[in-house]
């Protein structure tokens, strides 16, 4: 009767359907109970203590369906709110650092370790952390980079101004000559393409790309897994909200998602 | 008695700063109370419905201090939140379209005006139509611009990325040959040498930029001066208040202001 749960997963908007979608690929038998906070994005510059309450309130609406297990799929959430939120509920909250670290970890050569994120997710400190706490003699250099969100939203996706972006943003961390970058935030990932363009052919360098999308859908399947909660028939049922419009949120979230939403509907939280 | 009540002035952000700086300079005696709602930024992005939930709110607090009049700072905020607003106070509530809309029409040559704004300006048509009530003949061209707020925020101004941007949003608007171009967002000022240089150089077109800042402070000023509510004398006593951190708001809102901050205080709403 438990793996007839959902998963709970909820982000400051739509960044975090490049989880959902990475979760309902790999898990296909799942439902999702998906929730962007669209009304009060972004998360990434603001300030801990808001994000908290922000999250524990989108927690406190995800709680009145079945669940049994809450992904928080933005990288500033997930570092700054699992405590709070593991104090609500009493089912396995996942966020996307430490599995995002586990990654790098695994993946680095000499343990040079480059991490971008949105500002709220790199003044916590919580990627270097979890880095260190796996790998003591690593060497990690975090960096904030904020345009990259707006610039992936606003479809500046390939662009001139998206390479110069980049190129100025990575180039201190490529004089260090890192070995793995993690993508910290839910957006970066659609700048593979052109990160791997970049590192290879302007910075000369082989860095392997950590997306914490992928990581944290590892862990989740190993942590059903365990418990023995893990579908694996029926049809899932997925269901959408967004706290700002349920329209733009369609509208703008399918490039995420990579197709049609079944259902989006607006809530007031 | 009542020349001695404070300006109310609200902003989603540190953006309405600007307007705040151009009161302030322009109407030395005035004492401002200023509210930058930052947990919620940014209201360009978001919907009518949202902006006016948010607008309502920040009203309800500066009600709190003795005021004259309120201005609404932001230009999304402008185009969708007078008429909710003048429902629940009976001060003056002063909004930035309107004025930016006259100024342009005393500007313009040959009637044809080009706007940049965030999306949910744009998307209300509120400077299309202000400017077409005074000048039935002019030819309006609108465009949302979104990714000058994050640019001047993150301090790419007068970079090789943001000439880059400017060139690709305007060229529409230059080929169609306009001789007045309102900058109908709170942050989009600070690109003004930026954008004077590429009408002149590269489009190679004479365009008197608008600035709403500006054109505001005129408004309010002819409004207090009618109701006998100016101040002569006295020196100001300003108030900040913000949604978010306080200290962040001090630290990137200086640039904005123009100087330090005499007090700011973290408010919740």
């Amino acid at each position: 009767m438990k793996g007839g749960a959902a998963i709970g997963i909820f982000d400051s908007g739509i960044g975090g359907l490049t989880v959902a979608r990475e979760i309902a690929a790999r898990l296909p038998h799942e439902t999702l109970i998906y929730l962007g906070d669209t009304a009060r994005l972004p998360y990434g510059s603001k300030s801990a203590e808001t994000v908290i309450k922000y999250a524990v309130r989108n927690v406190s609406f995800l709680k009145k369906h079945e669940l049994k297990a809450i992904v928080v799929a933005c990288n500033t959430a997930s570092a700054v709110v699992l405590p709070a939120l593991r104090e609500i509920v009493d089912i396995p909250v996942l966020g996307v650092i430490e599995p995002g670290a586990q990654a790098a970890v695994a993946a680095t050569r000499d343990g040079t370790i480059g991490i971008i994120g949105q500002p709220g997710t790199i003044r916590s400190g919580r990627y270097e952390t979890a880095v260190l706490q796996r790998l003591p003699n690593a060497t990690v250099y975090s960096l904030a980079t904020p345009l990259l969100v707006p610039l992936a939203e606003e479809g500046w996706l390939g662009t001139e101004v998206s390479r110069l972006v980049l190129k100025e943003y990575l180039a201190p961390l490529m004089e260090r000559e890192i070995d793995t970058l993690v993508l910290g935030c839910t957006h970066y990932p659609l700048f593979k393409p052109e990160i791997a363009k970049l590192c290879a052919d302007t910075f000369k360098l082989d860095v392997v790309l950590v997306d914490s999308a992928v990581s944290i859908t590892t862990e989740l399947e190993q942590h059903l897994a365990m418990l023995v909660q893990l579908n694996e028939t029926g049809a899932p049922r997925h269901r959408f909200f967004a706290t700002d419009s349920a329209e733009t949120f369609r509208q703008v979230g399918a490039a995420f998602w990579g197709g049609e939403f079944p259902q989006v509907l607006h809530i007031d939280l």
